[in-house]
Order: structure tokens, then sequence, then C-alpha cells
């Protein structure tokens, strides 16, 4: 039969995407003559409603076209032999011709995947570095602020909001930065974002072309590695030593754009960059005329007496553009983060933001602005670094205890992550060591993903913010019998 | 005096303050020892424990050091004849070297801006388009729905999620959209962005490289146009007929490798493409080998009779990149859109937002995947389209009868804006007419600003689902007036 009753629906639809399917295959073809709608409801076995309906919005839709006491035609504007066959259609071949950019990515991307990718089965104790301690998160308070800034949003918080971010939101986070971080900045310097990842990309975008030159810590964070390279950027490594990343790596011959840099908590090593070597950093980098992009994404959260200030509260020149979010603050999740650039390159920052999604989330961001500007922030670091205190000293004797001379532990003085290094293992037996872990349910992460190159020995990165000081110390004698195992 | 105490706090954080600043400006240099406690006690009229504490935290920062039984020195690593000064620090002038994006950007940011920016006063009644009618809006279940997910979230919602948006939501939006637009795709398909801007960006980021050709609808929406420019695109104007966009742009001597096309209601002139020029445009950009970019940013608000399939539902080989969003048929601030790709540029997009942002907020993702599965969105769509009927009519008859034959309506068949053209009257003439507009009360919004070139007369848009029936009547009564007096 010509025409068939197809898929779901009443049966003027089910009638008119049969005639469609037979213009779109071609069994019907421009300028012919439909049946006479008393025909086709006979032929097909419906009411002669049916295929009025079938007829008038097939008509609407433009394939069909009624000419006055002629009868009902294919409309002869169809490209004629029709092929378009609905169905499997958005599953067909690609024309593969992806941009530069995106074949850099594919590539980048497929090595990001196990940094982001959560284990699919997770292990009973599970050091794995990233999300913060959700216990200690007073999460029914941010809900009920939530709530309230939503049920009370005005029109003007629905609509389309300020680009850069709720002012309110901006004021809030230049006033704790400048108590907690010593940044200098006021609400004007701040552009809200979507966490860390999306200010190292508007930073990419507004100070980088494509072949210019970026100095990366070695070892380092990945994610950040890939979006500079993504960008185009050639990635430098820069040797960290016991002070974080080497002046000494910022050659003027090798002229630099831009370095980035987490000087409160090396990120993967841990190392606190002590004032000294931020300043040398600051020298060099106005010597060879660079960017500095200070990651600072757990600044907040140091142990061991006062914090360091940021580099971008050394800075002269406005050559720091900071960067921060409330992953770890708050929660992931949440994709609220922060830039701070200094004057000069606001217009660029605001227009990048602009274009890139048109701002944020105004109801959400109101939200976080009344949960810091009512205490709540500041309360939680406060109860969080105590708790990750218990954790810490629970994880220190524990290494202590169960590995002696083994294992030395870094990177213990800020964060919520630490690094045990096993010196006399080469870091090949990284990966049997985490099987053996995860065989006694404990998880552990490598190393040696943030090395371009390859770590001294074998290397793990322990979170343990989300651990109890109880499941710390259980999960460290597993590991020691894992590891006594492997050795 | 060489210290003192400075700024707030603790009189130990004070007198560290003034240490500091001593420091940074050269007046103690490294290497120079520190008066004795009991000393710098006297001499600053505080007690010992004051300066211990200070010296303590100093210590801790870097900038001072102890020599057992001779007392403290200022860090002998520390660069000499430091400048780095406090204070207006971020305020600085920064090496003003953007990138070319940058740069391009900073122009189109600056033309971008009376787009984005709403009115400092808001005019009685305003034809501005952008914002959906807020008052049809189920608000209160919105709440209450996203008040849920968010005090039920887990902790793996409150992690970080999958970049392509929370898989119920991508569910969600693959059903709604084959189901209301004839879009083909499965949940895998749909990637979750910030709206059809970020849309814009990630398609040019994964489809173009700098220089390649696009064709872009004229007149056109003004932010995906500077997008593209940005991105270093180099944009081709493609004449908007009676019809949209007229396939005969898309030359296979301008090799474009994108088409960017607003089917479903052209914007800004509300023309909505009848299916066979559809099948032409695609049958065009297979011969030429070009992307087709389908922003259906309101082809859920059709008032007559069924929509046309979207371009993507008629796509035989995966070349439309389809795009939308709930700013309209929700609400802009909520900034969440969505993009659906083939299967072939699936692991490009999913990786470019990884790096862009690494994805979404879950819980809110989530809470709009409650509101589409209960079935609320469309019963609100329906009745948005029930109420936007009224005030179209309102507006149809209100033009008819104050204006007659002056003025002409295009663009009512569907979304909530159309556009009002005076054809006696010289596209110059639309921002004297605006202005005396505004001094009545009322706002509209000349098109000019989409057209890279000229409009054939003046024209506006209005907006009008923002209104009620009664306003509109009114405002068109004042534009009236408005327009006799610049005639």
């Amino acid at each position: 039969m010509l025409v068939e009753l197809e898929g779901k629906g009443t049966l003027g639809r089910r009638l008119a995407r049969g005639v469609r399917t037979a213009i779109r295959a071609g069994r019907l073809q421009p300028g012919d003559r439909l049946p006479a709608q008393r025909v086709l409801a006979d032929t097909v076995g419906v009411s002669r409603n049916v295929v009025v309906a079938a007829y008038g919005a097939l008509i609407e839709e433009g394939y069909l076209e009624s000419r006055r006491g002629a009868g009902t035609y294919v409309c002869t504007d169809l490209p004629a032999e029709q092929t378009y066959e609905h169905g499997a259609i958005a599953f067909g071949p690609a024309p593969a011709r992806l941009s530069k950019r995106a074949r850099r990515l594919s590539q980048a991307f497929e090595r990001a995947q196990p940094i982001w990718a959560p284990p699919s089965r997770r292990p009973m104790i599970d050091f794995r570095y990233g999300p913060p301690g959700f216990r200690d998160l007073p999460f029914e308070t941010f809900c009920r602020i939530l709530g309230r800034r939503f049920r009370r949003a005005s029109k003007s918080h629905l609509d389309y909001g300020d680009p850069a971010g709720a002012p309110p939101l901006r004021e809030a986070i230049a006033r704790h930065l400048g108590r907690t971080r010593g940044v200098h900045c006021d609400a004007s310097h701040v552009i809200v974002t979507r966490g860390t990842q999306e200010a190292v990309r508007l930073a990419a975008e507004v100070l980088l072309d494509p072949g210019d030159r970026v100095i990366m810590e070695e070892p380092g964070y990945l994610a950040a590695r890939h979006a500079l390279s993504a960008h185009g950027a050639h990635v430098l490594r820069g040797r960290v030593d016991a002070q974080g990343l080497s002046p000494r790596a910022i050659r003027a011959r090798s002229a630099p754009r831009m370095v980035y840099v987490t000087p409160s908590h090396q990120f993967p090593t841990g190392v606190v960059m002590p004032l000294s070597r931020r300043l040398a950093l600051l020298e060099r980098a106005a010597q060879v005329n660079a960017f500095l992009f200070e990651d600072d994404y757990d600044g907040e959260l140091r142990h061991d007496g006062h914090p360091i200030p940021s580099l971008q509260g050394l800075d002269g020149d406005g050559r720091v553009v900071y960067a921060g979010s409330f992953s770890k603050s708050l929660f992931p999740a949440l994709r609220i983060g922060y830039l701070v650039a200094s004057q000069a390159l606001l217009p660029a920052f605001r227009g990048e933001k602009t274009l890139a999604d048109a701002g944020g989330n105004t109801p959400l961001q109101l939200a976080v602005a009344d949960f810091i500007d009512k205490g709540h922030l500041e309360r939680h670091l406060r109860r969080t670094r105590v708790a990750n205190q218990a954790r810490r000293a629970a994880l220190l004797e524990s290494v202590r205890v169960y590995f002696g001379e083994r294992a030395e532990i870094a990177g213990a003085g800020a964060g919520h992550h630490v690094v045990l290094w096993f010196k006399a293992i080469h870091a090949n037996s990284a990966p049997r060591m985490r099987v053996r872990a995860r065989d006694l349910g404990v998880g552990i992460y490598p190393i040696a993903p943030f090395y371009a190159g390859e770590p001294p020995c074998a290397g793990f990165l322990l979170g343990y913010a989300g651990l109890t000081p109880e499941q710390i110390a259980q999960g460290i004698a597993l590991l020691a019998k894992a590891t006594r195992e492997t050795e």
C-alpha cells in the first residue's frame, strides 16, 4: 500500500506520518495528486475526518498543497526524489571535519578522562582526592538560604543578569578574599566563573594566542594543562622543588606569556611556597613580562599558622590573574568560582564571559552571597579546618606507625590531601600497588598522571576530607598490608 | 617610627602588618635585625606577648627568621629593596598584551552591549524582546521541585558530574525535543549547555578554525555573530527573504564551513521557514559540505497549526547541530540549554564542554528533569501559547486600528515577538521614533542593530510576552501618537 498508519498517537497523526514517509521515501513525488479523502479513508480503514486532519496538518507543514476544486497534491517546490528518510537520522555519519582545536582536544580529552571520571565501584575506604568532606558541610543551611532566594526571586533576578556575576556575590567574594587570602581587589575586579576550569579557559582566551608559550608546574594540574593545550598554547614544564615552582623555570629565552602556578598548596605535591619564592617569582615574571595565573584552589584550608598572602596580593603591576572556587569550600556541583583580574584586563574578561555563556544563574549566586555575608562560609571553613586537623593527625600518626621510615608524607601543611612517597619503590610499581590496595578495599591514586615526565619514585595522592579519623587509620593499616605484599 | 600598629584586628595582627609594611617599603632590609621583643613592645606600647605573636606569624609567613640566641632578622632570601607596596595593587597598570582574540572581542563586545544591557529606567509599557512572560511561569512549582532536589541531593549529586549534563535531564530533553520539535536523538546526543550562547561557542570551537567562513542570517542574532567573529570566523551575510535564509546564499565558491540559521522563527524578522526551503537548505549544505547550526530559540512557541519539524529532524547525514534553551520556556537566569549533535561530533563536543567548565550543576539539572518528566513544562507551554495568543490578538488588532495601512506586522506566526515595519519611513528615523515613544512611556527596539547592512525601512522588535492585552493596546495607542509626531 502507498500510505500506512505509522507510529503512535491519534489516527490523524499516524496517517500524517505515513504520508510524510511516502513523500520522503520518494513513493509520492512533488506534483503527485493524493487520493481523494474518501478514497484514502476507505483504503486505510479510517473515518474521513481522520484524513481531513492529516491532510490539514501536512498542508500547514508544507508537504502538501490543496488546489481549489482540484484536490490535494504533494508540494511542487519540494526537492524531487527526496531521500531524506525519517528515523535513524542523527545517528548517520557526520562530515568528520573538526577544527584543529577539536582534533587537539580529542587527544587531550582521552588522557583527561581518568582524572574526572569517578571510580565505577567505590572502594570501602576511598582516599580519592577532589570532593571536599560533604559531612562537614552545613548543607541544610545552604538549602534554606537557596530556597528563600529562589522563592523571593524578582523578575529581574530571573532575567539575564550581569555576565560578570551578580554584584552582591562579587562584593562578598572580594571581601572574603581580602580577609582570608590577602587578595587586593574590589567587586569590580571579580568575574564569577563556573569554577577554576572556566577561569583557566578564560585566561587562555584573553591572554594567549595559539602557539604562545605557557609554563606549567611539573608535576601539575592535568585539567589546566589540557585546557591550555587545547587552546593551542605551547606548554613548557617548570620544575617544582621543595619551595614550589622554581623561578629559574621562567627563562627570558623561552619568552613565556603566562605562568600557571599553585603557590598556596602546589597541586599535586602539596608544597606551600614561601614568601621569598613568591616575591622571586613575581620579579622573574616582571623581567620577562609574563602573566601569572594563580590557581588558589584550596588556599583557605591551610592548617599551620597564618596563611601566606596570595601572589595577587603581592603583585605590584597587575600581572597576576587570581582564580579560585567554592568546589572545595562548598561543593563541586555548585559550579561557582571566581577570577580576579587587574583593571586593564577586565573589559576583555567581561566580554569573553558574556560571549561564552551570557553569565550566571542569579538566584543561585545570590544564595552563595547570602551564605558568605551571614558568616556561614567562614564558620564552615573554621569547623572544616578543625575536623581536617583531626583527620590529618590520624593520617600522619598511622603512616608513622605502619610505615615508619619506608614512606614519607609531603604536602600536609594545607588543603585536604597529602602525597605519600615510597622512596625505595620505583614509580612503575605504583599501579600494581594501587590494584593490591583496591583488592583490600582501599582507594589510592598514583601521582604519575600529573607528571608530563616521570615521578622520582612511587607516590600516591591521599585525599582525607571525606573520611573519619577511624577510617583513615584503618585505611592506612590496610595499605601497609598491601604494600608489604608489593615490596 | 620604624614600625607602627596598622589596620584592624588584634594588636598582634596590627603589629605584624606594620612590620610587613616596613619590609615592603624597604625601611627594613633583608638581613636587618629587628628590635628585641621587649624593646619593640615598649616602643609601640603593647605587651611583650603581642610582639611574640607578631614575630611568630611573620616567621611562618617567611618575612622574618629567628637565629637561635641571636634575635630575629628580616629573611635574607627576600629580594633586596622591595618595592611591593601593599594597597592599591590590583588597580595598577597591567601588561596590556591581550590575545588577538581578546582584541577582536573588545570591539565586538562594545557593539554587543546595547543588546544585553537592560534599560536603566524601565518604560511604563516595555516591548523589550528577550525575557519570557514571567507571569505565566508556574514558579512556585519549580521552586518546590528545586528545593526537594537540593535537600535530597546525594553525595554524588554534589560532586563533579557528567560534563555533558546529568543523564536524567539529557533523557528528558531528548524525549521533549522528539515530541515537540521532531528532533531525532537520544540522550547520548544531548549536551547540556549554559544556553544557546554557549552552544554557539562550543560549535565554533569544535567545527571552525579561525579564518573559516560562516554564513549568518542578515538580519540576524547579534550575540551569535559576535561569538563567531570573536572566534576568528569570517562571517558572511546570507540574505533573509520571505521564507527565511536563502539557500542561494550558500555558494560553493565561498566554501562556508557552517551556516547559522533560525528556521522556526527567524531572528529578528520572525519568518517561519517552510518545509521546502528547509529541504533546499539541507541539500545546498550537503553540496558544499557545510555544517548547519540550527538555533531553535523559541520553536516551542508556534501559534498557527502544527510545528514544522526542525532541520535536525530532516537531516540525513548529521550535519545539523541543533541548539535551544529553557531561557524562553522557563527563565533566562536558569542558564540551562542544550545542543544535539550527531555521533561523530560527540567526543569533541563532550571534550570541549569538559575543559570549558567541567559541566553542570547536578541538583539544578535534576530539578529541570523532574519539571519536564512530571509534565509541568508541556502544561506551561500550552498555557503560555494560549496566553500569548490573546496578547498577539490584542497586538494585531491594535496595530490595525491605530496604524491601518501605515504599518505592517511580520513574524506573528510563532514566538513572542513580532516586527512592526513602517514602509514609508526611512530606517534613519527609527532612533528618533524610539526616543519619542520612550517619552510617552513606551519601550520599542529598532531592528537596525541586527543588520550588518541597513534595514529596508524603519522597523521595530516588539516583544509582547511580558504584557497584558490591555497594556499592549495602550502601548500601541501611545506608539501611534509618538509616530504621528515623527511622520
